[in-house]
């Protein structure tokens, strides 16, 4: 995975601290944990790039971007024992979808790679709408080329 | 997607009661919480097939399963005003992985699909082995091929 | 603690199946997911003795019923090696605060006992409402004595 | 409450940030999140203090410290608009048992304040034991008085 030519801009990094609770029996992170991992890492880029995140968006605005698409490869076990570095990039701005990819990493391990697609809505009822401009204009500058993933 | 020929007998249903803890604001069941319904069904599905689940698994036989993928698509929200009905079907039954696809649907109407694999491991230290015959022979009468998925 | 003479109906049986996903390192059920037990078995309280639950006394009719206090003691650990049976009491029934007692057993062992209290209220803005009549004349037959708790 | 006396040092912050994720359909962080908020920010308060946290005492040094109490009141909701600040005191430092008073505030405003009591115990089997010297010690210049909590 070359990423030399990357801006700089484009990566989002957002440092979790991984708790006891978080952890099961097998003494790592639970697997259902992981995705709230990066769901929360996407909401932080959200507040950062757009000054919005998806509980403002929804009860303020009246609007939503609910998962349409989830994935996530595990590559080594996730422990309290070091800070979980989650990097975000936007990979995909459609006229109403919007794709990440979500890199987790402890100690400069990887430890899972995910895939995420939210599709922007009108919150009540329920439909699929356009970006809206001014959140699409803030998020641009981060898109990056499939291949820079 | 042609069911007509599936063995009865390969399909595992599971009902989650869906709950107010489990919704956000939008009114429908947190992205986050559709991974952790997937899995709990194949738990039970690992009780009902096996005789053990994740927790007797690990504790008393010192033995894993941990998730190498998961990947969902989702296909209309969830919500606490019709029962979850999740479909557990075995997918596929390597050396050491295991791979279910798991469907989600209420009152009829599909809500999710996802594909989840497994890796069987001996629990400390973390290592890949093959699924102990016991387990496997009775999760093979489980197995359907892709295309009936 | 003598429940020799308190009516079978007002005992509200709620029994939950503890799973992997709620067991912490150490092997039992976290701390914190007790408190969610209690809440879930209430919730199914509600739905049982009113025709309600949170989610649509909230989103369907605008009320809500949040809480002012809780407080548990744990007796033994909660393990995914029995049921946990809950035990709902209802032990106050004021103009518009709704008090619990929670017991929950495992095998006939008392693992842990707790109180809750929730105020009525309407949700939009939130202030503090009597409990309509309609509810009200549901719960009455469930209100035991504090001492038959 | 009067805290003119109490000694800064006794006093432990934590900042958490509340999420979409934390949230119910009321658009407020759910009751049994609550919990988890106060428990993170004891095991915040391990961490710092006594240069160990619950997953290392368990895992690393076969000990543990189960609760056996926790009671919270609820003043006020708990929402994504402003970080949670928890304050942390140490209020009873027992032989074995260890007891904290825990609030939440945000922007100023009290939302909740608890009582959270652990027992140091001795992992496999659990048992109940006396809190290692050298962990008293490092508690010890933490403990307030309760009349100052």
């Amino acid at each position: 995975m070359d990423q030399t030519n990357l801006p700089e801009v484009a990566v989002f990094r957002h440092r979790i601290k991984v708790r006891w609770s978080d952890c099961d029996p097998a003494q790592i992170a639970y697997t259902g944990r992981i995705p709230y991992f990066a769901l929360e890492a996407i909401d932080a880029w959200w507040e950062s790039v757009t000054g919005t995140d998806w509980f403002r968006l929804n009860v303020d605005r009246g609007m939503g971007a609910p998962f349409v698409h989830l994935s996530v490869d595990f590559r080594a076990p996730v422990t309290p024992r070091a800070p979980l570095d989650c990097e975000v990039r936007l990979t995909r701005l459609g006229e109403s979808s919007i794709g990440f990819a979500v890199r987790g990493l402890q100690d400069g391990t990887l430890c899972f790679e995910g895939r995420f697609v939210e599709a922007f809505v009108i919150a009540h009822p329920m439909r699929k709408t356009a970006i809206p401009a001014g959140i699409r204009a803030r998020m641009e500058p981060y898109l990056v080329a499939e291949t820079a993933r």
